[in-house]
């Protein structure tokens, strides 16, 4: 027999009734029924009831044994007596009559519990990760975390992908967030930089003539922590395509995100592949009043600026003559809301900054509200034309500067969409944000910026930047965003050095200061560099969306806390001045 | 049609002959045949010939271009003429005629070329790696790591393995090599390290309730670089499974080795699963004077000494008196071999830094040299009856302190082995070095020792502690040894703090000391662990195995050089005096 065990925690049927078997696991729970010790045992893969009792010479051992102690079990399948069955439990037939008992580790007093659905504070259940990843939830959640980055590969690999590893101990690069940096002891004064991502290196697997990269791949960056960001380090399915189009990037990976989330959906609704919307950056503003626009929510924006020009309400038509907009979000169905739902949207609308949020109410075609009042029934019903709407849909109007209207009509339409419950139920969709500006217009300074990300390839290439108005032009740049949750960017690169010197032009640098600070990339596309293009959905992000967590640190195995500490490993911690000393460096105090 | 491509560079046949196709690539190389040119185009995929000449209107361009130009070439396939096709390549019975064609990057004058196969010098090499990868040898490496890696990760998912991310930053650990080290900026004068191995995280996970782990785990060690090792990281193929035996581990990881392995063998031999020979250590030392013994050597050390005893070849005999050992290594059909081969191999050895190597020849069971002479035909013709040895068959002595003869005459072995070329050809032969000591008597401090691993479980556990003589006491710890390249050491660990304080008593430690070097494991165990054991196979050394290639760089997408530093992307290098001001650090001039 087996030192340890001839069946696992959730292997024992009504069919291996009266077999001889050992069993170890945990000490999950113990019960204690006069003379009677049921005990569930617990190991990664279910939990088995074992008894004993007075005709058992394990109970002395299990009677003292705290929970969470380790054991190896002697006993005898059992079938449980009518009545006693557990139908939740795989094992829920038949119970193991302890013969005899090893006590593998005894466990001392938890400073935490194992069983039960308790919320621990954060700080226990990261100081004590170990036990807190014992518990059913989290244990689920990190084995669907290696189920889904498993099938990520899989699909990656079948689509033709091949997987590199790329350097952690790499350069500091001068774009971007904040760097890790790591100091050398050979070469002092000099440091290594963890990468923010292998950008640049899955950029040059394409120029060294591979065809489809992909990684999942480690990414470091010294950023404060957020519900959604890990301080620290983080992963993404990073992939790269040679000599494909736009269209080439979203049929490679549309298959494996909606393939992907459909295997672990469990009943909800995916987008299916090869029908993700496609919306441009500019509709999504207006629509969507985003570029993560959530799809589960049918409400859409609309621009209603032109129908209060010269309109008998003063403030809009005035704002308008300014060359302010109004945004119109619908509210359906609110006949019967009170006041008193629609005076706490505008409430809202100030607490987060805003001027307001106006609105007409509307029941059975009759209008109310000032807005309506001073805008006219007519102007009104030719507004709930143009927007598609019925007899009990009232609106709220967002108006000001372009960009903060689009804004706070995009946050009152996902407020309006839960409040009133219109988000889709149970389902993953998902959408491209296309045709990103590659210029903007930067205020402060009177000059042309880039708008996104300097690399992308601008769509006409050479030909528009020589003869388009540069805020004009769009990149080959790229968002997947998926129930309002942007998993990642990405873009056709620009491969072209002559079109690079000419994009950083127009956006004020000189060719010298582009080679000075692109020195890597410019020089490694002048020896034959191939079109390419990619993205790099987050692994945390769709993990967190598929386990329903809005919390990335219950999809992470060991995540540091908020403060980017390892409160388990106690990380960061002060080192050995002489660890210091060979690497050349001293500590300042800090100011 | 596609932008770029109908097809890739090893698509066409002669079945596509007519078709009208585009093909993007890198220009790899040009023959003008007066007035008929031929360009190579190369994808990751292969080549295919493309022709042009007075009637093709890309000729004027195709003609000006740098080979590594990459282009998109429209054309019309053409089956070659008789006498021209190409058996070496699956296109080469057609050949493309360029109709246009697009140039999508034109390259420079190159550093170093990509066609043939010269040797370029390795700073060139890994300063243009995008251009070295485009090299076939190298470029095929780098997919067969990747294929190597797929293969091991699809063998542990099937072997029920899990794949979990370990955090890369974490805590400084007391022991090992040396560590690298991350300022916090969050927590000034504190730092993290990069893991040298996740093997606290993998106890941990076990401690966590999951059963069987595994990773494709990037290692950081601040060592130095040997042509076997990469100087920063590196990735071992980390596993550790609970509940298991020694025997456990060795049969969930045979398979996957040998299946690995076996893949991509190419007829070379593998060792099959389940018969991995298991070598103790001490034999280890003894037949092969190493416990990284190549198996593939058919040559087995003898233990003579006792031989020698009295014997007329003083030397030895006075070495045996005091205790020293006499060690002998077959030379098998030497008969013809001149003085010469034998006093070289006694140079040898003294090169080495050895007294020397002694040695007796045979030729038709005549015995010549020195030592027979003195030692006489009957004792000798007694070694050789002992040895197993024929007629013909000369014998090398290496005598001395125990651990330095078994050290020549391991040396010894390996050279006569090669240099009479009686190694296995084609094969990869593995065995398991098993019951390594668990203590070892310190000759300097005159204190007990801890032999290699101290957290190991000892044989016979608290009941060995306390009842043996430490220095007979073995641990559960075993290497994996291919073709005498050690892959990995693994253990069934101490999971039992009782255990650990006793084992540590007796290498001379408090249980204070313990307690305070150890916490995070010692306290974890203290919640209920269970029996563990696993190991670790270095990824970079079973790729350097399969691929052949006796330098790590040749098998590392982008490796480091020798001092550590990545001269693609100049790492490390000077940072902003800015940062290490956000970092709290100074640096500190070297002395």
């Amino acid at each position: 027999m087996h030192a340890y065990r001839t069946h696992h925690c959730a292997a024992l049927r009504a069919s291996d009734v009266g077999a001889s078997v050992r069993l170890s696991g945990w000490v999950h729970r113990k019960r204690d029924h006069g003379g009677v010790l049921f005990i569930d045992l617990r190991d990664h893969h279910g939990i088995t009831q074992i008894v004993a009792d007075a005709d058992s010479p394990a109970l002395p051992t299990l009677e003292h044994l705290r929970v969470e102690s380790v054991v190896t079990i002697d006993g005898t399948v059992k079938a449980r007596a009518a009545g006693t069955t557990n139908a939740n439990l795989p094992t829920g037939e038949i119970e193991v009559f302890a013969n005899a008992v090893t006590v593998q580790s005894a466990a001392a007093e938890l400073p935490m519990p194992v069983a039960g659905e308790q919320d621990y504070p954060e700080e226990i259940r990261l100081r004590y990760r170990y036990l807190d990843l014992r518990r059913d939830q989290v244990h689920r959640n990190i084995m669907l975390r290696s189920a889904v980055i498993a099938s990520i590969r899989r699909r990656m690999i079948d689509g033709g992908f091949t997987e590199f590893q790329t350097p952690i101990l790499t350069a500091s690069s001068p774009e971007g967030a904040r760097d890790y940096l790591v100091p050398s002891r050979v070469h002092p004064g000099k440091f290594y930089a963890l990468p923010q991502a292998p950008q640049m290196f899955k950029q040059l697997i394409m120029v060294a003539g591979f065809d489809r990269y992909f990684q999942i791949a480690p990414c470091f960056r010294d950023e404060d922590a957020r519900a959604d960001r890990s301080p620290g380090e983080f992963y993404q399915l990073d992939f790269e395509m040679s000599f494909v189009t736009q269209d080439d990037v979203f049929n490679a990976i549309e298959p494996v995100l909606s393939g992907v989330f459909e295997e672990f959906a469990e009943g909800r609704s995916v987008t299916p592949a090869g029908e993700y919307p496609r919306i441009p950056y500019k509709e999504a503003l207006l629509k969507y009043g985003s570029d993560k626009p959530d799809l589960r929510n049918p409400l859409l924006i609309h621009d209603v600026g032109e129908q209060f020009k010269g309109s008998g309400f003063g403030l809009f038509a005035g704002l308008v003559e300014k060359g302010a907009v109004v945004r119109a979000v619908p509210a359906p169905g609110t006949a019967e809301k009170s006041r008193k739902f629609f005076d706490e949207m505008n409430e809202w609308a100030r607490g987060e900054g805003f001027a307001g949020l106006g609105y007409a109410t509307r029941k059975g075609s009759e209008w109310g509200g000032p807005i309506a009042k001073n805008h006219g029934e007519a102007g009104m019903n030719k507004l709930a034309e143009t927007m598609g709407l019925g007899p009990d849909d009232g609106i709220f109007f967002a108006a000001g500067k372009e960009e903060e209207a689009a804004k706070l009509a995009g946050l009152a339409r996902t407020r309006v969409g839960e409040q009133l419950d219109l988000l889709e139920k149970n389902a993953f969709r998902f959408c491209w944000i296309v045709d990103f500006p590659m210029f903007e217009y930067n205020d402060d300074q009177k000059k042309i910026d880039f708008s996104h990300n300097p690399f992308s390839m601008p769509q006409g290439e050479m030909g528009a930047l020589e003869s388009k108005d540069p805020l004009d032009i769009l990149a080959w740049q790229y968002d997947i965003v998926c129930n309002g949750v942007e998993l990642s960017s990405g873009a056709i690169r620009n491969h072209r050095p002559d079109i690079m010197y000419k994009a950083f032009e127009i956006a004020g640098y000189t060719r010298d200061e582009v080679d000075t600070n692109f020195a890597g990339m410019i020089n490694a596309f002048k020896f034959g560099a191939p079109p390419h293009g990619g993205s790099a959905p987050g692994i945390d992000r769709i993990v967190m969306l598929i386990a329903d967590e809005p919390n990335i640190r219950e999809v992470i195995l060991f995540p540091m806390n908020q403060k980017a500490e390892d409160l388990m490993m106690n990380a960061p911690s002060a080192v050995d001045p002489k660890q210091l000393k060979e690497l050349n460096i001293r500590l300042v105090e800090p100011k």
